[in-house]
């Protein structure tokens, strides 16, 4: 394939014209498609409808501490649900707690309670000068979301192909106390998926903060989210890394269920160090008298254990990895084939993010839009929204029909040209 | 019955040595029962088993607007549910939001985004000079821990027999711009079983505050919760007085199925005006993508409407009253035959409210625990956990087997005997 980089300017007006042609000819389509947001599809949440017949009416309701799960009580989660998301997390059920349905409520309130109460008896944020959050870009527009609310001046990070600039990172922890948090994503990064290599993983862990509240926010929403049965990247377990040298409370992890079972009906947890958790638990006992602890045994009843969850994990590979292939395949003949963009093909995870030429992004978002196709909004992944070059898409592929899909990342690549041929021809 | 008043001081002697033996006695039982809580019993948690078989492997999980409750989405409820909570709290579905399982964690919210980010445009309460709510009481331990936690000064407004002390909210709310909030419970008052009176709603319609961010916190947490099925108390409708006097932003309403369907795991709602909720959409969706809309729609479809609802109720009276009758009976029988203290007969809820002799109250929890039965603290249904004349205890007779409820019932008379003796006799 001819490289646009090497027509000539008469060839590059015809070939703009040609597609101005088949975009014209999208929009009569009227076509309604989705690469927008990390949604389960359909099909994999049927994969989860037998856990709907766990908890019968003639069910057993009590769970393994002696609870009746029907009732109030248990804020920090009942045992079997603890034991089964500390062996996603890798950690002990006692540093586990299970909280409700959304691991993003929990990052909220971990933020929400920092600012108004401090932690482990640090002053609360609010009552701090300024706060500093580190943000690796391109990342996760609603932890972006979060650390604006609450007024964070919001710091980009390089991302490299083994996790996010340590050298920065380092140098910003280490000397300004007012760097209060770092958003992390390690495995399968949202949006790049990319994975942290295991010196990354040990540059955290190595981490010396100036500022005693600072704290990694280690979201590792993805932890068992393999596209391929039999290549699983391993990563060092970061809290027992940060215990190991030296610096136990300095790390919050979160994972959910939500892209195992149910979107919205999952079950979410956090784990963290015992200070830090018995910390959590002063503020999680005056917010609730305790989460959804039914779903939290039929989850435990379902998925088991991490064995059984694997298994049940390569049941949603099977579906979601045609969807990646085929899009990569799109990516790599219609653009990269052209020379245009690039991507980091991922392991597991549920985005690809489209690295295309300077200033064509919002360009291509919109010309998608004006076919029906919904993109997540250029400079999403970035904090405040603002892609310094505008050049950052994230795709997601797992929610449309392979039918859907095919058509929608046909029309992306003609409007990722299109976007780069308008720089080329202005 | 002899009245302890009218005893000589030698039948006071007699009468505690006689008590105390009794209470030996009951130590050796090696009791363990519990008024504490006002958790629903395992007979009443049965009511609602034939709502897991709602929504079993087979189901259709789509809800009325055509979303899959399976997947994200949806932060402020699926409409069926929003139509379920509104006709129980009185509300247009359009002025509802569902939430998850926890009513309580939803006044936490309100008032944590009160405080970090201020209402409707008001500053936030963090940057305010000083914030003040006011408490009737006796009243709710965990509404009193949130507004403590968030710094608040509590003032106690006394109860009356048809609500808090009016004049007193009046001169406050109007005079003081630091006043924010109170805390209300307008059916079947925890702990007293109060029902405000229509009377006492007009006079919270009509107040002018001083402060434009203060805002009525609304409980309703027993709106449906008779004991007898043909004698059920009337309220008018706070969210529409407020708006018919004026004042259509002065109320946050607050429900819950809890105590419908099950302790832990029932759904919540808010009610409140337009310019209110699109004000809280603005954080909710920074806190989460949505709450667990399958039991949001598990709730809809097996309680389906506000008379299958009070049919539903009924069920629970059934299970309820004869544990009031039997608590009244013994404090009827044991403590005011004796004049020993007094409390209000409620017509719903989950408490009795106990004002013993003054300075009776620590006492009297205490002397219980010795013999195995845990009561609610002395002091909790208070600001700051301080009963002034150390004479309230709350009875929660819903959780003990009738069995258990008479033994305890019957320790805590002689509990409260004993103590005001002890004042007696001192």
């Amino acid at each position: 394939m001819k490289k646009y980089s090497e027509m000539s300017k008469e060839e590059l007006l015809k070939e703009k014209e040609s597609l101005l042609h088949a975009l014209e000819e999208y929009k009569k389509m009227n076509l309604s498609l989705n690469m927008a947001r990390g949604k389960p599809s359909v099909a994999q949440l049927e994969l989860s409808m037998p856990m709907m017949d766990t908890l019968h009416s003639e069910a057993d309701m009590v769970c393994e501490d002696g609870s009746d799960c029907r009732n109030y009580g248990v804020p920090v989660g009942i045992p079997e649900a603890r034991r089964l998301m500390g062996s996603l997390m890798e950690d002990d059920p006692e540093n586990v707690f299970v909280f409700g349905n959304s691991s993003l409520n929990i990052m909220y309130d971990q933020v929400a309670r920092s600012y108004t109460h401090g932690i482990c008896g640090n002053p609360p944020f609010s009552k701090q000068e300024k706060i500093k959050w580190l943000c690796p870009v391109p990342g996760y527009d609603r932890h972006f979301k979060i650390t604006e609310y609450f007024g964070a001046e919001m710091i980009n990070i390089p991302m490299n192909a083994d996790g996010p600039d340590m050298d920065m990172v380092r140098d910003l922890v280490e000397n300004d106390p007012q760097v209060k948090g770092i958003w992390c994503v390690p495995k399968f990064s949202n949006p790049t998926g990319i994975v942290y290599s295991p010196e990354t993983v040990f540059a955290f862990a190595a981490l010396s903060p100036a500022a005693p509240d600072f704290r990694i926010y280690w979201d590792n929403a993805y932890c068992v989210h393999f596209l391929y049965d039999d290549d699983h990247p391993f990563i060092p377990e970061i809290l027992s890394e940060c215990e190991k040298a030296g610096h136990p409370d300095m790390v919050f992890k979160f994972a959910s269920c939500s892209k195992i079972t149910f979107g919205g009906s999952g079950i979410s947890a956090m784990a963290s160090s015992k200070n830090n958790l018995a910390d959590i638990k002063k503020t999680l006992t005056v917010q609730t008298i305790g989460h959804d602890k039914m779903n939290q045994l039929r989850h435990a009843r379902f998925l088991k254990d991490h064995d059984n969850v694997i298994e049940h994990m390569k049941k949603h590979a099977a579906i979601l990895r045609p969807k990646f292939e085929l899009l990569e395949a799109t990516l790599d003949n219609e653009l990269l084939s052209r020379g245009i963009g690039n991507y980091f093909k991922p392991k597991g995870g549920y985005f690809i993010a489209f690295e295309g030429p300077d200033n064509t992004a919002k360009e291509t978002v919109s010309l998608a839009s004006d076919c029906g196709v919904v993109l997540t909004g250029a400079g999403a992944p970035f904090p405040y929204g603002k892609d310094p070059d505008d050049k950052w898409i994230r795709l997601a592929p797992s929610f449309p029909t392979p039918e859907e899909l095919e058509k929608a990342s046909e029309i992306f690549a003609v409007c990722a040209r299109l976007a780069y041929l308008k720089t080329l021809t202005a």
